[in-house]
């Protein structure tokens, strides 16, 4: 066996069996090793945005990593925005990043580049095997340091001839970390905090918004705690017999308006609340003044079990609230919205569906109805690099080809990864694409004014707007092999997405807006 | 005037004067500043990967820095890969890196990350303006690193509060830097060294392969020395009336071989040649062996005046050889294959037109028959990081107007930057797209067995080949406002490029092959 043979082999020995790709020349040896290692699903990707966001909607999913194949720095660099997104919903990805012959570094060849440089701002673990006896141990090691905790994406560097020099290694097997619970004094602590407190509020994030940590949040509820959620939550699920904690706000002084009298803040899974981008004049802790802040649970602890130890402490209900089962009863009509649009993913979205949302200012509309639609999961875009929506769905249904995935996209935002609607249709994934065509950066319209930048004039409304000429998704979609329909009426979008859903296999949906 | 604004009056100062960019809420300010200076020409790109690449194209043509607009870590990651190749291609380019007030960077909000980490690789030069007084400053100095000597891109982070806080400070010039002509030893040395050798090669690359080194290294093969060029030239005259050097070729054993019985390489303007990737067993330095290598002129000096001392040293005449002109006396015939496409290229191209090649195997159909047309400019892809030959011709049709800009992609390669189609449209530029379509990554196929990896099996296939289904490229043109046209035999071709080359405006030709 070679290098390749030996990454390819600890990789499926530790459950890592789907690689998102898009290889090159000093990648064939891994491509070729493919062929003898079947275990591994390769996913082919036409730009690498959409292979580490596929890997990040994977890893939401299956809860464990997938393999990304990148072509030396440009390749990781085209995949960067989305390995920040993955690092901030603490999603486990291993990088492998083809690199030069270790000998041929030195010469500077055109696609050589400081790739340690290129991957550290996104990479828990940063390691090159040079030498292909190297490659088995490293590659263990990079699945070890994916899960974290927290978890995060890691970077193997594999040089071409550690990739196609023989070894005689064995492939090694990864010890996953366990997340240790919290100590007994920090649940104790929040429990006689939340006793004194006037007003107490527990913010959960990352792990605690878990189907567990949600039930854990919900006894918490139940004993009188408001209970909030980050905005941007990697994986959560949503629907009927789930419970809903409040969200923080999206825009910092409503959110602070929303906490006005909060005299307590225990964060569990997350840490203190910040605005999502600062502004003149308005600010950037989300902490009431004065507010005591307390820690139950550090993002790399078991919030859940310290949600559940604390839960007990107040001496919680063994269950708390949950969202009834509540469907709009008729079809909506009229011209198309977001909140139109809603109503039907609400009324037709089938039980453990999972949706991807990057739908940025149409989010809201769905998000709503979808609160008492029948029980899904949501992936959300956590790090503010538009272009997640479509690459995550990938991803989904690669790691659960029995759940139906939905994908909610600003126009804006699809645009960033369009590649993705190809790969859909070459694996056949069970993905319905929504594409909100407002033609407008509707979010940056908003912030413009926020920013304190004024309205925009003849030259700043060039960059805020997507129209001149309307992009046609329809066209766009058929051309990269899916069916497609657009719909710019309620009852059109009803009939499309109640088709979609009824049926298996990718579909794609233009809602003009 | 706020921080933006004198960042951009300190720009349009220094004559950068087109912005590529895809904004969001921390550029703003720099948005909205551009109302205000209408001397700065904003054109807007719906990934940063085209923004970066048409940076690039600019550069290259207008002989001066571009700005792009980047959002944070993440937007600068996207437009990463077009930057690595216009570091390779020596491009001056301001990279305006927008991120957090600089007191709500320590907060850590989910865009937040590492840029001086992330922007390392690529950028000759990186500061962040952390008040608005130092924007002005920084901004003259950044333009001035931008032209290296050699040239390249440099990145100037600008965060938010820099940028909406008031500021007095005026417009700063920046002392463009010179490049220093070699020294006399240096071209003695040279002219010694070619005297004595059996047989002497001259290999030039970047500044050398313009107008002028061409008409010195012309001068060079009339006194009898052999000249290469590089394999890969950010901008070569090509056609009727200019000497044509021969050219490394890509492959290294076949380089080596036209270069049997070399026994001297002087380089101008560039390096030791290498080879583009190491396989197992093939040479990575070519360079026959034995022979000696002397520098005429580093790339950080006047390789230009440095050949022309040489040829003066050496006795050359005043003119050397240059290209007849030459194009197909027919209109080709029968099915196409990018050797035919070429002589349409051939035979309709217009004088003074600019090519954009990220053709990858597809290229050298066109490279031939284009030796002896009208005179015209080629872009080619420097760092081997595809998805630049869209881009390329979005900057060159900005800072070209009055030029017809040809774009020559592989479907691959087209596939990774296919936003750019959107950006011709809106700024309806005189650009004609053409993508061979061959519905694989072609170049992988051969590369697989060069490796030693053998022949593709089923796994390995499905991440060479581009098909199933195949890209309908017509209906993703139409979809991003283009007017297309596919062309499966050389008639077709023929009459859709013929045709593209007498209106003005965008066209897109996809070529089936």
């Amino acid at each position: 066996m070679n290098g390749a043979d030996a990454l390819i082999s600890t990789l499926v020995a530790n459950d890592v069996t789907a690689c998102f790709a898009n290889p090159g020349t000093s990648e064939m040896q891994f491509v070729a090793a493919l062929d003898r290692k079947p275990e591994m699903r390769p996913v082919l990707c036409l730009f690498e945005g959409v292979a580490t966001g596929a890997a990040d909607g994977y890893g939401r999913i299956a809860e464990k990593p997938a393999c990304t194949l990148l072509h030396l720095g440009p390749g990781y660099g085209n995949g960067l925005a989305n390995l920040h997104n993955a690092r901030r919903a603490f999603t486990p990805v291993v990088n492998v990043v083809g690199d030069h012959a270790t000998y041929h570094r030195q010469y500077d060849a055109p696609l050589n580049s400081d790739i340690p440089s290129i991957v550290a701002a996104n990479s828990l673990w940063v390691r090159s095997a040079d030498t292909p006896d190297s490659v088995a141990g490293l590659a263990a090691e990079a699945v070890a340091a994916s899960f974290g905790p927290p978890a995060g994406p890691v970077s193997l560097i594999l040089p071409a001839d550690s990739a196609w020099l023989e070894t005689s290694s064995e492939a090694v097997i990864a010890q996953k970390p366990v997340r240790p619970a919290p100590s007994g004094q920090a649940v104790d602590a929040a429990a006689r905090a939340i006793r004194s407190a006037t007003k107490a509020v527990v913010l959960i994030g990352g792990q605690a918004c878990g189907a567990e940590g949600l039930k854990q949040a919900a006894r918490l509820a139940a004993a009188g705690v408001t209970v909030y959620s980050d905005t941007f939550i990697a994986r959560q699920p949503r629907g009927a017999g789930i419970y809903a904690p409040k969200r923080m706000q999206y825009f910092g002084e409503m959110a602070l308006q929303e906490l006005d009298g909060v005299d307590l803040m225990v964060f569990a899974g997350t840490t203190q609340p910040v605005a999502f981008f600062a502004y003149p004049n308005r600010p950037s802790v989300l902490v009431p003044e004065g507010a005591q802040t307390l820690s139950l649970a550090e993002r790399s602890e078991d919030a859940v079990a310290g949600l559940a130890a604390l839960a007990d402490a107040l001496g919680a209900p063994a269950e708390g609230p949950v969202q009834p089962l509540k469907l709009p009863d008729a079809a909506p009509s009229g011209a198309l919205s977001p909140a139109l649009a809603g109503q039907s993913v609400a009324r037709h979205l089938p039980e453990n569906a999972i949706i991807c949302d990057d739908a940025v200012t149409s989010g809201g509309g769905i998000a709503v109805p979808a609160m008492t639609a029948r029980p899904h999961d949501v992936l959300a875009l956590t790090g503010g690099a538009i272009g997640a929506g479509l690459p995550l769905a990938i991803g989904a249904a690669v790691a659960a080809p029995d759940r139906k995935v939905v994908s909610l996209n600003g126009d804006g935002a699809a645009m960033y990864t369009v590649q993705s609607l190809w790969t859909m249709a070459r694996e056949n994934l069970d993905v319905t694409c929504v594409v909100f065509a407002n033609h407008t950066y509707r979010i940056l319209n908003i912030e413009m004014t926020r920013t304190g930048a004024g309205q925009a004039g003849p030259q700043a409304s060039k960059l805020l707007d997507l129209g001149g000429p309307n992009i046609d998704w329809v066209s766009v979609a058929k051309g990269l092999g899916l069916p497609a329909v657009r719909c710019s009426t309620a009852e059109e979008f009803e009939t499309a997405f109640a088709g979609a859903m009824a049926q298996r296999g990718p579909f794609f949906i233009e809602a003009a807006i």
